[in-house]
């Protein structure tokens, strides 16, 4: 495996087919399924890791964000990938950087609601990537469902020729989806951290029995939440999984969205409903805690 | 010379080295400049042709853009291209399109303050035509100073990697810069138009002479105008070539632009002074009146 840090270094390295896994770093078994995916089906496996400033409102939240890249690099490698792309900031945006690549509609509602000028940063660093190193398939997890669907959006709206792979979300054994800001809960949240998926697990089984109303199916989730549990529900949404347009009924691809605020760490969480095969998607599970924790 | 209607054609016609010629049609010979030289320089010649709505903030401006797609074609082949590529709207924007790409900073003056929205158009289809075609070199006239600073910006910015080539200006035996607006001029207001790049010329006339401040500059360019020739200017501006940013000094190179309304047509001109050569690029002539009026 080659570590660079510049577009053309990436571009001298990649073959005829090209699988690009987009991330922030600081991995756990859901980076390396994306890893995986790309190694079965393209020629070469370029990974990036850029903890972007552009989409993080808070530079608290930025600061804190967990890092490791040694033990990334190490994780990369034996999962299948071929080029470790680790850009600095100056490569990213160069001094008088000033283009910005907003996706108007997909951005605006929950995330995009909670955290301002965040699908912006992704929109732009995402198109940037696209642009710098023409991959042929670009894989992303679906636990962030809405960031999914404003990078097909801008993906399609600009004709970039890559394929967007959404792949199932990752889950410790007691169903928590995976995250890297899981090292940041502690001990006493982590049983209330469990109220997001167990939310979106009670929509999914009364999709599974029938149920097609968003507004009867976002109920269910609300009342399943503990409200003395010490968790700050930001919202509970449901969203076309396409474009994250607000739908009413079940008539196509929709995720169900949750984010909350547990002590000091804010986490989400998704399920994807698909009325043509009758299923929620609720992920896979791992069968031991996760590597964030200190496995290899 | 194939001619086509979708981005995955033209990828199937190009080769290893592509040229593009993004244009709004209705060819002059500043445009059959900038194809020749893609044709000297690339394997494969893609000139689009795409009367872009996202830039036009005016309908009434857009619905008399001058338009001839069967004469260009003549033209396009004539001059080396080989694929000639006219996307109609719904391929440019599919229904539910909301992506938008702005260039801050470089589209805030002059033609940005004069046209709302102007740049985030072009920067927006510009982008889409280096995602979709991903050309080695784009070609673009220098007459359109302001959108080619943006243009360079974008690219720079999104790390497409692709050159960009901006080209002299193509003028009239008399002078006028060349613009398919130009067959909507009034055969009176032809001699009012000649002001504009009168004014540029006496700018570049006196930093060939050794002047280097913007402001003495732009105060001989304003003096030369004949106000009593019924020529509403706009504006009379300098910009850094490189990012449109303002300037005081003429340290690097730097356009004067100047846009005027003269009946109902409304033109801009510019001039390139290089203080590395100590000369005013003025462009080049052709010999005869523009193919625009008939000839071929």
């Amino acid at each position: 495996m080659n570590t660079v840090a510049t577009f053309d270094q990436v571009r001298e390295l990649v073959g005829a087919s090209v699988g690009l896994v987009p991330t922030m770093g600081f991995f756990h078994e859901g980076h390396l399924s994306l890893i995986e995916a790309a190694r079965r089906s393209t020629e070469t496996v370029v990974v990036s890791i850029f903890v972007n400033p552009l989409q993080f409102g808070d530079s608290a939240d930025l600061a804190a964000y967990p890092r490791d890249v040694g033990r990334d690099a190490v994780l990369a490698g034996s999962s299948g990938a071929d080029v470790l792309f680790i850009p600095d900031v100056d490569t990213m945006y160069p001094k008088g950087s000033r283009t910005i690549v907003t996706v108007e509609g997909a951005s605006a509602s929950m995330e995009g609601a909670y955290r301002p000028g965040h699908f912006a940063g992704v929109a732009t660093v995402v198109a940037k990537l696209f642009a710098g190193i023409q991959p042929d398939v670009a894989y992303f997890g679906r636990k962030d469902a809405q960031q999914l669907a404003v990078v097909r959006t801008m993906a399609a709206d600009l004709s970039f020729p890559v394929e967007i792979d959404g792949l199932p979300i990752v889950r410790e054994p007691d169903g928590l989806a995976l995250s890297s800001r899981n090292v940041h809960l502690a001990r006493e949240d982590r049983a209330s951290a469990l109220n997001l998926h167990n939310a979106l697990f009670a929509a999914g089984d009364a999709f599974e029995a029938g149920e097609r109303s968003v507004n009867a199916l976002l109920e269910i989730a609300r009342a399943t939440i503990d409200v003395g549990a010490g968790i700050d529900i930001n919202y509970i949404e449901a969203a076309d999984a396409s474009d994250a347009s607000t739908v009413d009924r079940i008539d196509g691809p929709v995720f169900v969205a949750i984010a909350a605020r547990i002590g000091n760490v804010r986490l989400i969480d998704s399920i994807l409903l698909d009325p043509a095969t009758e299923r929620a998607d609720r992920g896979t599970y791992i069968d031991n805690p996760s590597i964030l924790y200190g496995g290899a």
